[in-house]
């Protein structure tokens, strides 16, 4: 219980690392939308492993198909399955863990909730699991481009460890390179450092970014569903986070009032933000602004290195990672960041939909 | 749509700053449980107005009934019903904004995304909205008491602008000041910056950090419903917050995997992380180690200074606020910390309950 | 847990007969539709106790009061409270069924899965509790009729025991006598039945018809939430129900598909169905046709005959029920199983809102 | 939005009768309980078509995949996603109906709802979706055993057309013949009229009985999730049915209290009523007694004769099914109606154990 998202545009996602594979079950989704596996397999492949240098080696096809909900190349209406099988499983590499748990993976926590876990290879906890969550992705961004025109969603590393990138949020693009970050003095020194690493056998983490533009005023649900709280609880359900703020976010808390207040004006005939502390969200509902938030990466908990842990039998030992993996998940989980936002946005556009019965704040909002 | 929070331990709220009064509908609350407005009222009192002389001077009593679901002093099982009567209104003090958007408010957004507000002291938007989340809170601490032997959740002020306290987290209590800071040098500092900031008809914020000791392995519901998640949502969603993490967090972005991730090893005859980066979640499920996260939030936006805003008309007008308001929220937020993240704990432990069949899990996590 | 219904127009209800009192939290109700007490006061004096000579003598007056969600006359998009306090408590009525499990109430399933009930009155299982239906319905009718200019919901009594009205249901209107049934004739010999009936101190129960018009195509999410599965969850909901029929109901099990099945047609430049044996309703989604159903209720389970029951320790004993009781609850249950579809409709209208992205389905529904 | 059942035993569905399959995942199923492949294909064995002379002549393998959630034979508690291909697509039986509704088929309210529809086969409305609700319903009944040791659930047809069985409901037990009526005086009978029906090129409908022992009392959550309302919905829900009633049913409106009340006794040291017209439910909580209701459904929609309809071009036009189709859906419907039964109990009884903390109702319902 706990892997189904959103209210309106809802989704299911199922599948461990090892088995018949992962996939999602999207029900809600509006009828009569041109999709194709291929548009679905294009934002697959910015997740897929073995990309580049410096992503984990391991070969995934990650081909999907579509089972159900579209027909024709458009949206029935009805509930969308997409499917991804499994390959490359090597069982054998995970032999070892079917007895120790990681340190800081979720192989104890799993065993304490459920009594049981598939040790292979992460089982439901492995990153694999994304898999579904860009896949769903990437029919909410599709369906959100048809509502409104001037959608863009666009994540990128900001920070990998130390090395800090400069970034101009409200010019950046979605052309990547391999570390996904558009600073690209700072791309390089990430590589560098990753790669550095990668050969001690060691991690590191960083911070993504997330801008989207072109959402109108109204998207949110108080008191609770608030847009800023539902999206972060969406990167906060990612793997390997910690942490998540919009707008100014913790530097917030060392501004007064006066500064970090947003002032109204009219601009362009509308109604407008001259500064952007908010981060585009209000009271929990979009203002028309740029909404943008970063997330918070902790180093890959796989590493080489030695390291102290017990056995499921409580005997202490310990434990060197064995396999192919990556040295620092940020880049792969640009695409994961971007799926999580669109689902978020993409249901409360479908929720503001349902109640939106006269042409209300139309005076406002346009 | 938005105003319903939790799966099993379901909580609704409802009410405007001026109108009838607030509350909440809790359904799913376990029978039998020892429950008392008294109980309630001492949460709620916690965050009352007028408490000390760093908060608004606002005369609210906010005396609790409850109205349905308790019957000879235990809870029935049915729905918890209860009502705080608005009281001390002074229409009077808010009718100009009637016609401004006050800056980094939510009036601009809920006009646009409803098409009208019940614009008499921030209607639902105003904090006076959260007296039905500590109400609740209080009642789901005292389902977590009964579940769980060990259970304790204390929050805390950690900082204000830019005065840091030193806390030592793992012994820190819930024994109050008027600031809610347990370090009393870091105390003191607040409280005159507070006031020096009030004085200058300005505004701080800063950031709280909550402990929750006693919560056993096996709580979280991967993948989208992880306990951190629906903590971040539960913070996001009280007002004026900007960020949130768990443990490590956004510091863990500058470690390598080797310095953060936390080594298992047998302690006191169980399972235990021997440091704790992960606060107290794995995986998305809890680790029976403390959990412990800090939450972002934004200077008041109230504030006394003359700012540029416009009109619902789309004149560009100018706003200074009056009445009688917060230079800074935190204090009285600590009390809505804690009732966020008990209805969160609350909610995931009925959940852990609806599927634990067999005693599975016991040889690990006891 | 169990006490919320709907997905987008979420109604959450509280309260036992006896206590603080009882009322609903409306989440999702649109903005800007006007909503009065009065029009809420209306619906709930049809529900009344007290109103006619058939009816029980219990005075209950049931005022309502709107605690939130309304200013100006208006919805504002926020959570509607109503409540409807407590009065005209005799607990001494009740002290014998402390004790005594009264036959085909529900004292003894509350006790067993509560192990704590209310027993003043039947508490949460007292018919006291449909007000909050009511009330709720009341505001589901209104949006309705601003959703669709044509929206009409008539429910009447076409059975009580062993006399059947004769009733042409598609020209009947809510012209109500006291015991509610069109048929003036019928009428007369229910009215005298019941008296009958309830001076020998038993009771009787009959069949509830239900017909909206006025609802396009459209309406209903297969495959689980369909129209008419909603319809009849709801219809159960309502104490006392054992028995729900769409359309040709139960007869159809005695029809040929040549007979039974509607063919098409086209009548008024639109598409029509011919005949109606689908009762509005075909795959789960209305048709443009009559929606209309059948509830069958049993004979009220208090009466004053002594009847063989348990005490709740466990000791043989008898029972006769005392206090003022409807001896047929049908009359006073035509407005509650007019809330109820109300509210199933209300809740589907919004549903298909929020997809309805295009002007689909105009070529055919328009 | 519509295909996700349940609250904490959540099932959603997904597929069409062609394309790439149709299946379910299950979300919540208690971890650690065996499953298997072969237990969900021994259901849909009993559903799927070609299985005798009286059903069509199909010929559907239906071979079930479990694609994640279960490992080395057991459950994990994570989502159990099956996958049912399609097979046997002959598109060109189908030219037809891409251009004319059939009457009281879902053709033209899908057409009306979503402006498209996959008139391949009926789409999502066919039958074939049914196939996830069995499969889903096979693990519920898995888990009801584990739970309840008595758990036994037997559904049968009690009537086809006006050929009425005689059945003992107490005593009935599962073994089926082709028509699935226990009375095999009637069965024949059944069989000779549905083989008659067919050979005119028309069809019949009928009535399915369910009977579910071994249910402890305290499952239902009042006041709108109330076990028969969740009942009625879930039957509502399956294709073809146009009622529902439990216990006395339709025949209570013609009873009076005195003889319809089921008085309660001390039976073999439990609480017990002595007779059950409420049909195991009171107050919408079983109360431990055999739990049994009635489904009407109609005669199959698709026959051999000529039809009046009109094309989605609004042209007045004939139809006559060709193809292979069930002359009566009942023998196969019978086990729809028993996964139906068991994704209700299999949710409450989950439900029930989420709240219920201490050992209460145990000096009552033991």
């Amino acid at each position: 219980m706990g892997n189904t998202f959103g209210q309106l545009f809802r989704v299911t996602t199922f599948g461990e690392s090892h088995g018949g594979g992962v996939g999602v079950v999207i029900d809600g989704c509006p009828p009569n939308i041109e999709l194709s596996e291929a548009r679905i397999q294009r934002e697959l492949d910015r997740r897929r492993p073995g990309q580049s240098k410096i992503a984990t080696q391991r070969k995934e096809e990650d081909r999907c198909e579509i089972l159900s909900g579209v027909f024709g190349g458009k949206t029935l209406g009805t509930p969308i399955a997409i499917l991804v099988r499994n390959k490359d499983a090597r069982p054998e590499d995970y032999v070892e863990i079917a007895e120790k748990f990681r340190p800081s993976h979720a192989d104890f926590t799993y065993e304490a909730k459920y009594g049981i876990r598939n040790w292979q290879g992460g089982g439901r906890a492995s990153a694999r699991e994304t898999i579904a969550r860009v896949a769903a992705g990437a029919v909410a961004k599709k369906v959100l481009s048809v509502l409104y025109a001037e959608f863009e969603i666009v994540a990128y590393v900001t920070q990998i460890h130390e090395v800090v990138a400069k970034i101009n949020r409200s010019t950046v693009t979605g052309k990547e390179n391999i570390v996904r970050c558009p600073d690209s003095v700072a791309a390089k020194k990430m590589v560098s450092l990753i790669e550095e690493i990668r050969d001690k056998g060691d991690s590191v983490g960083g911070v993504i970014e997330c801008v989207v533009r072109g959402i109108p005023p109204g998207l949110g649900e108080p008191v609770f569903d608030k847009l800023d709280a539902d999206l972060a609880k969406a990167m906060l359900s990612i793997p390997a986070t910690k942490g998540f703020e919009i707008g100014s976010g913790f530097a917030a808390t060392r501004m007064r009032g006066s500064q970090h207040n947003d002032p109204f004006e009219m601009r362009g005939g509308r109604i407008r933000a001259a500064t952007n502390n908010s981060g585009g969200v209000q009271g929990g509902i979009s203002n028309g602004e740029e909404i943008y938030f970063r997330v918070a990466f902790k180093p890959t908990a796989t590493i080489a290195h030695e390291q102290k842990t017990v056995t499921s039998s409580r005997k202490q030992t310990q434990l060197a990672a064995r396999g192919r993996h990556d040295p620092c998940v940020l880049p792969r989980a640009v695409p994961i960041v971007e799926a999580m936002a669109a689902l978020v946005l993409c249901d409360h556009a479908l929720r503001q939909r349902a109640t939106a019965i006269a042409d209300r704040g139309s005076r406002i909002s346009e």
